[in-house]
């Protein structure tokens, strides 16, 4: 993946902040190339970018439209072709981070031939996979895992770069989801692998490194979602982690979408993950918990934090509120 | 699925048993369908079928070849292609159980078109997945569980069903992998989905059914084996088993592939194949062991079998050397 910055990031006609969280994510972790916003009239959603038109986006330099929507079935919706053969027309190249494809809509490949343009399904990865084999690797690895999915484990690891950045480590943020992968430019989104490759992409990502080397690998799902769990135990083994960081989110209480599902103890979503981890390093540690306020609110928010420091004996920080400078210390 | 029988069995140009494993548990489980097997004269491999050309066999009704073939990378090799074309022209659909599609090799693609001939790729499901719900299903579920890959575990699963059907219970054989799906004709190989759909899969091929009715889940990898163990993760949530029965080589000290990972003790691998398996199913219990006794023999092997049933109070038994008679009292 090689996608040209800087991004024109296009809304859609979405009404669910949820929709447009990959959008989000890229504004949040990548400000200076989001050059501007764009969305049809009948969305009242903002990013609090630029609005700009495709025009004034590509007079101010843009190069690619960004397509940082989702919705349940990864569907490239019929609302959308006008915009996105404008930009083809225009000039912009195209990146998807849903589950079809571009390059399977006619009205869309036709248009990118026509204009010499570039389609980009960052949730396909062409490249040849392989099985995992649990040999130890050089370098130092830290992992988010989380008491389910959505809680915060790409915000965490971003924080956590971002920190060590400024600390001068040498440090790689590795995604695994679309909103990562647009975010850091590359990576694979472990969810769309073939069920086979799981741990065996998660090591073709973070790879052998200098000793000192930092890799941080974004989680994905939770040991403990009935949906996802297979996701998150070829994570846990193929990024063979030193030190896992558990994300939360204050006050869900039952799983994503499953009612039925109670969301883990903090203390037995630790101990299934460092069990889990063990397999491929044995030496696997807690460094912190990220705990997201978003529900609570920051004077909540810091109270509990404080407790489950207490209670955890590891920093925990809010990867927005806090940022992720006291789990430094503890690396 | 619906191929057609009988088959005839290509055993390749492979020196290694474990090649031709798929070909092997088609031959052990549905010898009334498997006519003859066929080899390239560098195989030395026989599954004691009749040995007979492409015209004998056609001659004597054959109507499929299958490619009841393994190899690391799930290659069809160059080296079969002569024998897979002469099939096609002479009249017999083909069946692989390879990773590699038939119809993506373009003489192979051309050939069946030339001949009206049919492909099938098992390991490819053409329907739609869902992602899993963790919802209870109605009727009774067992699944197989390992310590690690190749122990036994289809096998096992096949011993039951065979001993279910003699004692009259409504039992259905469901299949996760390629070997398996030759076998029973129908299922899903569990490790060639996409990833978020591991558990999905496995609710579909075993749907509600009525109270009384068994599916006998076939099992996929191992909780402790680093390349697979999102697939049993995703295996074990979505077939929310009553009952597992674990399966073991006997003499197996290391994993499959790879010497540096020990196998598991019969223990570990029991009580965290409980544990993952409570997510779905809190009732879920340990009905038996299955030792596969293929490299200790029949003497050693049923000492061990005593010695396994004292320590863990259920009963253990070979799928080929005993049958699976000793379990019915446990389910």
């Amino acid at each position: 993946m090689d996608f040209k910055a800087p991004y024109l990031l296009f809304l859609g006609c979405e009404d669910s902040p949820l929709a447009i969280k990959m959008s989000r994510g890229l504004a949040q972790w990548r400000p200076e190339v989001c050059i501007g916003e764009i969305a049809d009239p009948s969305c009242d959603l903002t990013l609090g970018l630029k609005q700009l038109s495709i025009d004034a986006a590509v007079a101010s330099g843009a190069q690619s439209f960004i397509l940082g929507l989702a919705n349940s079935g990864g569907i490239i919706s019929q609302d959308w072709l006008p915009y996105i053969l404008e930009a083809l027309e225009k000039g912009l190249d195209v990146v998807s981070g849903l589950h079809n494809k571009l390059s399977d809509i006619p009205e869309i490949q036709a248009a990118a031939e026509k204009f010499g343009r570039k389609l980009y399904d960052v949730r396909h990865f062409d490249g040849e996979l392989r099985v995992g084999n649990g040999r130890k690797r050089s370098g130092k690895r830290l992992l988010t895992v989380g008491t389910d999915c959505s809680v915060g484990k790409m915000y965490a690891s971003l924080a956590i770069e971002k920190e060590m950045i400024k600390k001068g480590y040498d440090v790689d943020f590795r995604a695994t989801g679309q909103t990562g992968l647009m975010v850091a430019g590359s990576g694979i989104c472990i969810d769309a692998v073939v069920a086979d490759f799981i741990s065996g992409a998660v090591e073709m990502i973070s790879p052998d490194n200098t000793k000192s080397h930092w890799d941080i690998i974004e989680g994905q799902g939770s040991l403990q979602n009935p949906s996802f769990a297979g996701v998150s135990t070829g994570l846990l083994h193929g990024a063979q982690p030193d030190v896992i960081v558990m994300c939360h989110e204050a006050g869900r209480e039952t799983i994503k979408g499953l009612p039925d599902f109670k969301v883990p103890s903090l203390r037995q979503a630790i101990e299934a993950n460092l069990q889990v981890a063990s397999l491929t390093n044995p030496k696997v540690k807690l460094a912190g918990i990220a705990l997201n306020c978003r529900t609570i609110g920051k004077e909540k928010g810091m109270a509990e934090m404080a407790r489950l420091e207490q209670e955890f004996s590891v920093p925990c920080f809010d990867p927005i509120i806090t940022g992720a400078a006291s789990l430094m210390d503890n690396l």
